[in-house]
Order: structure tokens, then sequence, then C-alpha cells
């Protein structure tokens, strides 16, 4: 019983703190970006850059990079250079990645190719990583400044990897999960692990410590994009329309999963006609997700991120624990926990 | 008469050299290219990356980085990483520009966005900045490390910079010469500038060495430049179409200076069909060439790119002489001589 309390006493005083802790930090990413964006010349760049960094993000990947430095008990604080050049490079790959995917919008806002031109989102791109290069060049001095430009030109080539791939899967006609996983790695959990290296080079981490956090960010980003397919299908929040993905012919954890799966005449049909056309039109949303579900697949992705998730958390937990250790995994159960 | 024939002597000792030393160094610079473009991977993009090595190029850039180091007494053959990541990061540009400019083809050859498509020309420009900034990191033991990355990061900021002023300047009508030699010293002598820097870096140059290598290359940029928009009228080249940057309305400093000078009704007349209609057709480019002749243009041009020839000639001449300052002379004697 009093164990319990104590619990519950623990909950409420870490929980604001962990809230507080984010603001702080989430404000001091977004200050930095506007400072830089708003910084930008020519006008014609400065302009995209700024509407941009308007247009939000949870900046995950920097905060990732301050809790990071903090758990292996350096100065988080120091890690905002590498951290935000992390996050230019991450929206970087958001602006190119749209022209490519023809993307008109982005969290409800017009894409910078769609608002200006391809040149401008082209161009926006192109200069915002030189501008992430500079950003990271701040921290020259830092005695392990060399892993740190070492994690910037890996995590660059392999999300543009990673994207090649995508593009490659949206042809291609078998792909398996473990491609599927592969190239997700590539394009999403990539940049967490950059963000999560960074932290540890910036706090002078030591070998044990940044593998459990390499450890750790493989799992998240895993857990993270698996759940983010999941909640295409499932999610409940107001406004989002269920199955977008199969709309738009995404080969995504549960269409593969699914092909492997389908024994029916009637299933391989209906999981041929979205192969072959790209996708499915409205009215067929709630008979693909009908065969998901049936096939057991909705359950599987569940069960996958769900144990990417406690993956996660073991890696934490083997880490000494201080309030950023603490406060990582209140950040992952709160990634966890989203709805969209 | 002793000292004629001396020179002469002299004169039929350096160029053979010469010669044997571009094409020593260019050979290996062909070796790192395709070296790296095979080991690319996947092979959507590895395949567009050896088509545009395989498509060419004078190597300037790169050989200028081996003939500095060895200007101030370095190593040439050590400068061969940075070099290379410096002339994958030009040819990042041209496929990016070249998607743009909406350019059916470079050097005869269909560019890589009209090959492919625009995805895998975004996504392998991206891609070969990444690989240049891994191909540098391999320099990350050199004492001058920081300042080779500096050199690279900055250098990619200002070449977009340029770009996107080029953008901006396609538009804008009122574009004066000063206007448009910032714009080309951004697209074009930042990166020369960047070469001969990196050629002193690796060398371990002295502030002066830098400081006359570096007017060396500013010179050099906008005497490359001037003389390109020259050669476009004048050029004797078979095959080659006179007055192709009239046809496509580029303002280049033949069209500005003309549009500042032209004084009759009938000038003014047909530089404003020019800056209405964004170019003029083939049979008007012959009235044009008249028009930039009758106003002096053409000479103005042409003196202004041999002083800065000359300018760059005289900061050479201003180090202490050895057979790679005697190289470099004669690379930019190669350079002021082409006729294309």
């Amino acid at each position: 019983m009093r164990g319990r309390e104590e619990n519950v006493k623990q909950k409420k005083k870490i929980m604001p703190e962990f809230k507080d802790i984010y603001k702080e930090y989430f404000d001091l990413i977004q200050n930095k970006l506007f400072e830089i964006a708003e910084n930008t010349k020519p006008n014609s760049m400065k302009e995209p850059f700024v509407y941009l960094i308007e247009n939000g993000g949870k900046r995950l990947r920097p905060i990732l990079t301050m809790l990071s430095a903090g758990a292996v008990n350096g100065n988080p604080l120091e890690a905002i250079n590498s951290g935000v050049s992390l996050e230019i490079m991450h929206n970087f790959t958001l602006v190119h990645d749209d022209i490519m995917d023809s993307s008109p919008l982005r969290r409800g806002k017009e894409t910078v190719h769609t608002k200006w031109d391809n040149s401008v989102a082209i161009l926006l791109g192109d200069l915002m990583l030189g501008i992430a290069l500079q950003l990271l060049m701040q921290d020259a001095k830092h005695q392990n400044f060399i892993n740190l430009q070492e994690v910037f030109n890996d995590s660059l080539v392999v999300v543009c990897k990673g994207q090649a791939l995508d593009v490659e899967y949206n042809i291609k006609q078998d792909i398996n999960v473990d491609d599927y996983l592969d190239m997700i790695s590539k394009k999403t959990g990539n940049l967490i692990k950059a963000s999560v290296l960074m932290g540890c080079y910036i706090g002078n981490a030591n070998d044990k410590e940044i593998k459990l956090l390499e450890e750790f960010s493989y799992s998240l980003g895993l857990a993270f994009q698996i759940q983010d397919d999941y909640l295409d299908l499932t999610s409940d929040d107001t406004g989002k329309i269920i199955g977008q993905d199969i709309v738009e012919g995404k080969k995504t954890f549960m269409i593969i999963r699914s092909k492997e799966l389908a024994e029916s005449k009637e299933d391989k049909e209906l999981i041929n006609k979205f192969y072959q056309n790209n996708g499915l039109q409205r009215d067929e949303i709630q008979n693909m997700l009908n065969l998901i579900t049936k096939l057991g697949v909705l359950d599987e992705a569940k069960d996958k991120f769900e144990s990417y998730y406690q993956n996660a958390y073991d890696s934490i937990n083997k880490l000494k624990q201080n309030e950023y250790t603490t406060m990582i995994k209140e950040l992952v159960k709160l990634t966890k926990n989203r709805k969209f």
C-alpha cells in the first residue's frame, strides 16, 4: 500500500517536471530554429524557411539529443546545436520527399513546392543542409566533434538511401517485411539514432552508454514507424481520415504482412488489386481493414510495436538512472500513447 | 638572343611536364570518382551517379586543390579527398540546377532528370552531398580538418545562395553589373575559391599564402565566368551554336552592360524585347550581337576577363615560385585560351 502511494506521488512529481522540461527545451529549440530561418538570405529562401518552421513539429529529435546528453551526465543545453542541426536535416528530407511524393499538404498546410514551386523547394532543402552543417560547426571545439560530424554525414547518406529504397519499393511488388523494416529503419530510425548518438558524444558517453542508447534508438525508431502505420488504420483522432495509406497505395507493414498471410481467392484478389492499382478507392478501405483484422495483422502490428517500445524501455533501464533517463522514458510513453 | 632561347627551352620543358602532371592528376581523380560512384547503393542511385561521372568534365576544381597544396609546399596527392569532395559538390549543383533550369542536355547528353526523372535527380544530388561529406571525413586526422570542413560547409551555403539569386534575377528586370558579378562569384567563383583554400589547408599554408591564393581564386572565378559569357557570342568551335544565351534569355554581363549603355530608341527596343520575352528568337541573335559589338561591350568584356586573368597571374607570382605555381599558371593559360 505504502509502495503504491509512493509510486503515485513519484509519478505526480515526475509528470509535470517532464512537461516543464519538454516545454523549456522545445522553446529553446524553436527560438534557435526561428533565429536561423529569419536570418537566412536571400529573401526567396528566408520566406519558405520561416514558413516551414512555423508549420511546426514536435522537435522530437533535438529533444532526444538533449535528453541523451543528460542521460550520460552531460549538459543537455550544450546539445542544442547538434540537435537542431539534425532537426534541420530532418526538415530538409521532408521538403525534398514531399516533391518526390507529390504531396500537396503537410500537417494540413501546403507543402513548400506547392506554395512556391519545385525550384524553391529543391534549393531550400539544399541550403538547409548547408545551414545545418554550419550550425554543427559551432561545436567544432568539442573533443568529440569528429564523431558528431561523422554521425551527421552518415545519417544524411543513410536517409537518402532509405528514400531511394522507398521510391524503388513503390514500383516493386515483392517486398517482404524485412525489406520494409530495413527501409523504414533507414528513413526514420536512422535520424532518431543520430539524435541519440549526438547527445552521447556531446555528453562524453562511454562505450557501454553509447551501445545501450543506440539499441534504444533502434527499437524506438521501429516502434514509432510501425505504430504510425497502425494508427493510419485505427486512429480515433477526430478529423483524421482512416486508411489514407491504403488510398495512397503505401506498402505498409500491414499490407505486406497481409499479402504474405492471405490464402483465400477473395482475399488475394483484394490485395492484388491494391498492388496493381497502387492503392484502393475510398469505398474499399473498409474491406481492406476487415481483411487486415481477420488475418490478425492488426494485432500482430500492435504486438510488434509494443514489443519494440518495451525493448526501448529495457535499454534505457540498463543505464545508470538519473532525471534524464526518467524523462526519456516519459517521452517514449508520450510517443507510445499518441493517437495520431 | 640567349635569353629568348632559354625561354623557349624552358617552355618546352614545362609544357609537356604540365600536361603529364595534369593527365596523372586527372586519372587519379577519375579513378576516385568512379570507385565512389560504382560502390554507391542502391542501384537506382548507382546508375545515374556512374552516368554523371562518365559524362565527364575537366575536373578543374580538384586539380586546383592538388596544385594549390603543391604551391604552398604540401603534398598534392594528399589533397585528393578534399578536392574530389568539392568536385562531387560541384556535380551535385549541376544535377539540381539542371532540374530548376529545365535543361534537357548537359555536355551534349541527357541530364539526369531527363534520362531518369526529377525524383532520381533530387535524391541523387542529396546523396552525393552525403557521399562528399564522408569522403572529406577521410581527412579527419589532418590538423586543419576543421578548416576543410568549414570551407565545405560555407561553399555549400554560398553556392545555394548564388543559385537562389540566379533564379530571382531570371524574373527581376533591374539587375546591374555588380549584382551580376556578385551572383556569379557566389555560383562559380565560390567553388573555385573553396578548391584553392582546401589545397592551402592540406598543404599547411601560412596566412600570406592563403590570402594570395584566395585573391587568385577570386580573379580566376570572375575571369572564367565573364569569358564564358563572351565565348557564347564569339566561340569559333565548330558545332557550337553562337548566342545560345540570348535565345535562353540569360542576363549575362554582355546583356546587362548593353542595357546600361543603349541610348538610341531602336537599341533600347531590342533590349526591352529581350527582357520582356525572356530571350530572343534565333533570327534575332545577329541583331543583338551587332548591338553588343557596336556599344563596345564585347571589347569591354574581353578587357575585363583579360584583366582578371592578369590579376590571377599577379597573385600567383607573388607566391614563392615552385613547380606547382608554374603549373597553376599553365592551367590558367589553358583556361584562358579555351575556345568554348
